[in-house]
């Protein structure tokens, strides 16, 4: 008999591109050997969690055994959490940011379902620079929103002039994320600033008509990731009508503990009388989320401070680079995040990974972040994946040209 | 400008009665002290974890620390926390349970939402028996599911031939949850049984016509606490159309670390694939949970075979009977779980929690869970909170009737 919608009874077997490659990672990894196999497949950061982690979970696993030590908290988080993650946000966005403020949500991925469930009735277009991070389209399509992708130039910078265009009555939200998954652009200040400037005007139109606003969502895990002293702006600065979310999953290599926030503009809540941050509690709640992991709430308040060492992260993206120009691979150097989004040669991305699987390395195709064509390498991996994967890339880039 | 839809722009500013008492509580607390304030209106455990925390923590904290040691997981679970919660739940519950046919949840909140939001589609009805957590309907109202509540018996019993009338095309599932919040009832095996029975036929002539299944749903948060050598019957062990909900909050006190699992019956997952399996890996990814996490699954598949010392709360459940037969409230001894739901003196619920109020005793008025008339009480509180709440009771009762 059938248990699942006819949604899922049609799609629910059906992986993504990134599990698929996960799957075949774990089949040849068992099949060769963990040593014979480079997997640029996976967003994981590899790095251990700052030194800092270690005194701070011991002093929190000591408390978390009293009475109440693991129990609920507040929807929107524990007090003293909250207070110190909207201190250390407060100095990254150089915009006062209020302990109620912020609503600590289960990672990023939760923090933006909330965002949608609050915001989106069905039918609502949310706008998002292509490429980009998949799963997106799945977060609002659980409320009826509907992903509108705006192709970013060949470079990955904003194409501004696009996203005005699309922009229409049924236009939600605009979502941008910078550090870019799966380009690794980060927008400049004057890309910001431009983008924040169409928002505001749009929203000057509809305030004149009494119709709701245009929210600019920006989804910034990546935000500690910038190359080459380049900066990742604030939107909270520039946009009145912007909605921070963010997470510690990079920064703090504790992604499977699912911290994350989302930061309405203090415009907004000075505007609507704290209805949307009232609404993202509410629906953290009552989507099940309840409250972030306490544990996880705690460790991210010890050491928000800190961050992984990025320069690791940074040398990596050199050696990655190596290893293209070494095999004649297009690509637009990544300013951020920890991902390349070369040209496939020969054009087909689906035949470059396949060509890539047989040298035992694993990649994602760009069709599985609406751009055909390329592929996206994470090299949150060690610096000898890298290396050792030269002549493989060189092989498989030969071969499909 | 409005940023939130029309639903939540209209709704959000009002909160539930648990949320209000909440926060009433803090103000009584804040004005005349903790001592001062006996508050019976939350389902926070109040005990400690057990003692095999704290070693169980100390290691996962070290742990923690490494490479990926707080990474991303396979979205239904760490594979070695789903094998150790699977052969405890197969104990619990008289049936093998495998590793792969389980799903760690956020709590068993999360789960519910994972549940209806992988069978549920627009207008589809959920029976509920009467008084019931209210959050159900927030839960299954995301994806246009409604709830369609069926007055249990006055013992709060499950009302089988009123479940049964209530059985329509429309219906996509039955929800109980024993032991019950509010109620602390806790169905028998004969009632589990006809139930199953009921289920079963009317799935008998489901498939005969090619319609979908009719799920049972189980929520089992409170499973552990059964009085009085009462039993908690097996679902699973029962009805070959069956999930079981549960979670490590009430068990362990874990409630904030939100780690619990979704456990379809084993005879579904035979007859349709695991294509309800596959559906709630995915849902639990795609509504941003992405994973349970990290150091809560850890901690749970470390100690669940251990419990809080439910004898407290059978000793506070004597305490509190004392209570209200002192101040002469009729109420239906609960068997499990740790809700009074006790008739309120007078009749009118919202009123009498009001005179509770003025003695410093908080109370959820049963309105907040579809029954007007009684109260809810928490006894998760110490002996010594019930024990000075007597006379109060007893004032309160005499100025209501």
């Amino acid at each position: 008999m059938q248990f699942t919608t006819d949604e899922f009874a049609k799609s629910a077997t059906k992986g993504s591109f990134i599990r698929r490659m996960f799957e075949k990672g774990i089949e040849l990894k068992a099949q060769y050997g963990e040593d014979a196999v480079c997997d640029f497949s996976l967003g994981n950061p590899d790095l251990p969690p700052p030194a800092a982690a270690k005194e701070a979970l011991e002093k929190i696993a000591s408390a978390a055994v009293a009475p109440y030590g693991l129990g609920y908290c507040p929807n929107a988080g524990i007090p003293q959490a909250r207070a110190a993650i909207a201190a250390q946000l407060s100095k990254e966005q150089g915009v006062a940011i209020s302990r109620d403020g912020i609503v600590l949500t289960v990672g990023a991925a939760g923090g933006i379902v909330c965002v949608f469930r609050a915001i989106v009735s069905p039918g609502d277009e949310i706008i998002v620079p292509s490429p980009y991070f998949v799963e997106y389209g799945n977060y609002c399509g659980h409320f009826g929103g509907v992903l509108k992708p705006v192709p970013s130039k060949p470079d990955f910078s904003l194409d501004l002039a696009a996203i005005e265009a699309a922009i229409c009555s049924r236009t939600r939200a605009v979502l941008v994320n910078s550090p870019n998954n799966p380009t690794g652009a980060i927008y400049s200040a004057e890309e910001i600033d431009a983008l924040s400037g169409l928002v505001e005007r749009e929203n000057a139109r509809r305030a004149a008509k009494g119709e709701r606003a245009l929210v600019l969502i920006s989804d910034e895990p990546y935000r500690a990731f910038a190359y080459d002293g380049a900066q990742v702006p604030s939107i909270l600065g520039t946009c009145r009508h912007a909605i921070v979310v963010g997470s510690f999953s990079k920064t703090l290599s504790m992604a499977g503990e699912r911290i994350g926030y989302v930061v309405p503009s203090p415009a907004i809540s000075e505007g609507d009388g704290g209805a949307l941050v009232s609404t993202l509690v509410l629906v953290n709640r009552t989507l099940g989320f309840v409250n972030a992991p306490v544990l996880g709430q705690r460790l991210a308040a010890a050491i928000c401070g800190e961050k992984v060492d990025v320069s690791i992260y940074e040398r990596r993206r050199a050696l990655m680079a190596e290893v293209l120009d070494g095999a004649g691979i297009d690509y637009t150097m990544p300013k951020g995040a920890f991902y390349f989004f070369p040209a496939a040669p020969g054009g087909d991305d689906v035949k470059f990974v396949d060509a890539l699987l047989r040298e035992r390395i694993l990649a994602v195709p760009g069709s599985g972040f609406g751009r055909a064509g390329h592929i996206r390498l994470s090299y949150s991996v060690e610096d000898a994946v890298i290396v050792r994967s030269a002549a493989g890339f060189k092989r498989a880039a030969e071969a499909c040209r």
